[in-house]
């Protein structure tokens, strides 16, 4: 369908006749457009990232061997790609297991429940755990309970998440699996339950991070199916008392470790000058991590590696950062264990010079907005970027970039600034965190739109000398220092 | 949507007239289309049916008690609706019993899968099993293998479920359900391997039953979610082998019994002679049997419910048979511990006088058209009908009802004239036997658009004397005996 709207790069050449520099070859737009073209084109090499990491190594929980390995595939393939400086940087963490895990309604009638405990949460005792069932429409009703009021109780929040575009439904949903195992335990519960934060209705449950308060998840904590918490609503609202049995064979691997895997494309003429393109290689345990985030590694590599194959060099560095243990982050405090903050404390030095970071972590369907920092929102480069990224359906965002990315937030909190290509995440809430998160769901048309949109801002960043952080105060000669 | 086509009850009084009999109230046609009419309009029997069904009980898998429980609710509602001559008739059966199960990839990478054992057959060894996959892409080339060949391996058949709107593409593809497992192990195999018989991409597999040969199915056998199927081809692909461990802590109970559930409305002045409407009440152990079949019994209960409340009564007994132990009715040889084959036993003397017999077991899907006997295909009953339903979108179906339902199919083949109210089943196989199969899969307005399609169908037959028997032959006084 994009294929017909596109721009021959000829006329381009007059198009963005303004912005050429380089007398010897064709200027920084054509060669945007050039890379897009070839994105689109359906070069094989997005795809077959994918297909090749999660086929060969499937999920790839954070601290598990099955990460460890895809860091080494990663290392290899990038290299075999032809990018330079490529290594690995291991850091410390705590591993989180599943293991065995069951559910059962055992009043008012016996029936199996579908459902995944949260990442970080304790095992029940080994004979499983037992308990009647109080609902809360939302965390806010749970938070508005008395202490001690859920003595014995399995609490459950069942609050639905509503879909949206851009993904502002799983943001009003998740501080249900964030906080809600803590605020149970809080009033006495022996146990927390969830409606899944998702968009579906198949039986299969979404996982994803408890917050830890103390150093731990205080309580067995669940997330249900979309039918089975529906199973559960039906039954309490005729008036029976819905009573479950759980049980988790959780554990934690206290002296694992996980690792980020970086590459580059190293810059003509400032190479010290770093364009960062993020996504992790860590998935959850149930799929094998081909939409979160096989895809977005697929993505940002893909692009880099059109962008290393271009006849001469951007004139910036474009690094690429494949993050490990990315999904059992801790949004507070800054967790330990987590590749984003791993890669800010080890590059510490160099984010001064980290000209723009951004992360592909939304799955595979299509870019339709991009965000860039405030300074060069209606600067020539974005007019530049529209020309470029209009033909295959991507607009200018009203809004500065936002939630930039988990594993670049450390590095955009210290200053550098970020960037968002904003993709459709209508439907990702249906598969994200289930065991549905495989590699059929993969779009390959709408992948190489995304490489395309990747490939073609990371290359007029890279090849610029434009400054995208905040102008300087009036009167200030220099730029403002990265925070601390 | 079908609302809009309604044609008024008043103007089918003068389009009916040449069929109307009793002068003292409406005609027959004008009777089919109030009670269409009345079910299109959104009377709560049907959904509420099967709300509570799915919600109270939840799974009823044949022999369990909860299937027990299923027809003692069912029994109570059947009077409570005003139903006469309720009844349940038990037969003695074997009960399966899935038990835990899991399987994991062990090589060339460690990596689970998502499994369903196949209905009735054996457990694995406690410590599991394992073994190397050799892969058929049909059931076709798993017969051409020579015996011995698969000494010690996993055979797996890998054929794809073609959707289609009929089912046909169900019928084509549940031979490597029903013959594969005795197929794989007359050459060896240790277990047996099935791409789920189904038409999504979630990561569910579709079970169900395994032929018995010699009493037993003769190895572990399971499906596999179709992205499992995906991931094991995509490995061998490559030209690795495949391993893979199976467990299944399946077990039988060999006394257990299951049972139909019978209610009338018996008729006016040719009780004797019976239209037989079935579903059944068994299901699957791993959804809550919502579409297969709760819609079922939904279905032809609400449209018997209908014709009850009429001011009169029809000429014909009304039969709702609600069968029990369907799911794992054994094809050849007729099957012991199977619903259709007690009811066909136990009413062998009745059989003569039932006039037509049909089932509603293809979930909630709208009808889309009526396949009469041939002897009254091209009559004034088919084209009675046919106005009658063509508002609500059905026609008249080019051919004679096929596959009328597993349930019936024992009765249809005592000589019983069946019929058929085809519905769409274009997406019903990427639900069906799953865990998916739950309430939330129940469209309200389809369901209700079946109800009205029985409704009239069942009322037009049993208000009137047609023989809907194949004609005598040519010097014949009498209608063929049916069958022994």
């Amino acid at each position: 369908m994009q294929r017909t709207l596109f721009i021959p790069a000829m006329l381009l050449v007059c198009v963005g006749g303004s912005d050429a520099r380089a007398a010897s070859g064709p200027s920084p737009e054509v060669v945007a457009a050039q890379l897009r073209d070839a994105a689109i084109a359906g070069h094989d090499i997005a795809y077959s990232w994918v297909s090749d990491l999660t086929t060969h190594i499937g999920p790839r929980p954070a601290g598990s061997a099955s990460e460890h390995q895809a860091a080494d595939w990663a290392a290899a393939r990038l290299k075999a790609l032809g990018f330079e400086n490529v290594h690995i940087e291991s850091f410390p963490m705590t591993a989180w297991v599943r293991g065995t895990e069951s559910a059962q309604l055992i009043a008012p009638s016996q029936q199996p429940l579908v459902i995944a405990a949260l990442g970080g949460s304790p095992p029940t005792p080994a004979a499983g755990l037992e308990g009647d069932v109080v609902i809360f429409p939302t965390l806010r009703d749970l938070k508005a309970a008395a202490p001690g009021s859920l003595n014995g109780k399995i609490a459950m929040v069942a609050q639905r998440m509503v879909r949206t575009q851009e993904g502002a439904g799983y943001s009003a949903a998740v501080p249900g699996r964030t906080d809600g195992p803590n605020e149970a335990a809080q009033r006495g519960a022996i146990a927390y339950l969830l409606r899944s934060v998702g968009t579906d209705n198949h039986r299969q449950a979404h996982t994803g991070t408890a917050r830890y308060v103390d150093g731990r998840v205080a309580v067995p904590a669940f997330a249900l199916s979309a039918p089975d918490a529906d199973q559960i609503e039906r039954i309490a609202a005729l008036g029976q008392t819905v009573r479950v049995r759980l049980f988790s064979g959780a554990s934690y691997v206290r002296d694992a470790h996980s690792q980020n895997v970086i590459a580059e494309v190293r810059g003509r003429d400032r190479p010290q000058e770093v364009v960062l393109l993020g996504a992790h290689l860590d998935s959850w345990d149930q799929g094998t991590g081909a939409i979160d985030d096989g895809a977005g590694t697929a993505i940002v590599t893909a692009a880099a590696k059109l962008i290393r194959d271009l006849p001469h060099r951007p004139r910036r560095t474009v690094r690429v950062v494949l993050f490990g243990s990315e999904e059992v982050a801790q949004p507070t405090p800054p967790g330990h264990g987590f590749g984003g903050h791993s890669y800010a404390d080890n590059h510490r030095a160099e984010l001064p010079n980290h000209v723009l970071a951004g992360e592909s972590d939304l799955g595979t369907d299509r870019v339709y907005s991009f965000a860039l920092p405030s300074r060069v929102a209606e600067s020539e480069f974005a007019k530049t970027l529209l020309r470029i990224l209009t033909p295959i359906g991507v607009l200018a965002s009203d809004r500065p970039p936002e939630d930039v990315g988990a594993d670049v937030t450390p590095t955009v909190e210290a200053g550098v600034p970020g960037f968002g290509l904003n993709q459709d995440a209508t439907t990702y809430f249906d598969i994200h965190h289930t065991p549905d998160d495989t590699l059929d769901k993969v779009d390959r048309v709408q992948l190489d739109q995304n490489v395309a949109a990747w490939a073609a801002l990371v290359w007029l960043a890279a090849d610029s000398d434009i400054d995208f952080r905040p102008r300087p105060a009036a009167g200030s000669a220099t730029a403002p220092p990265a925070k601390p």
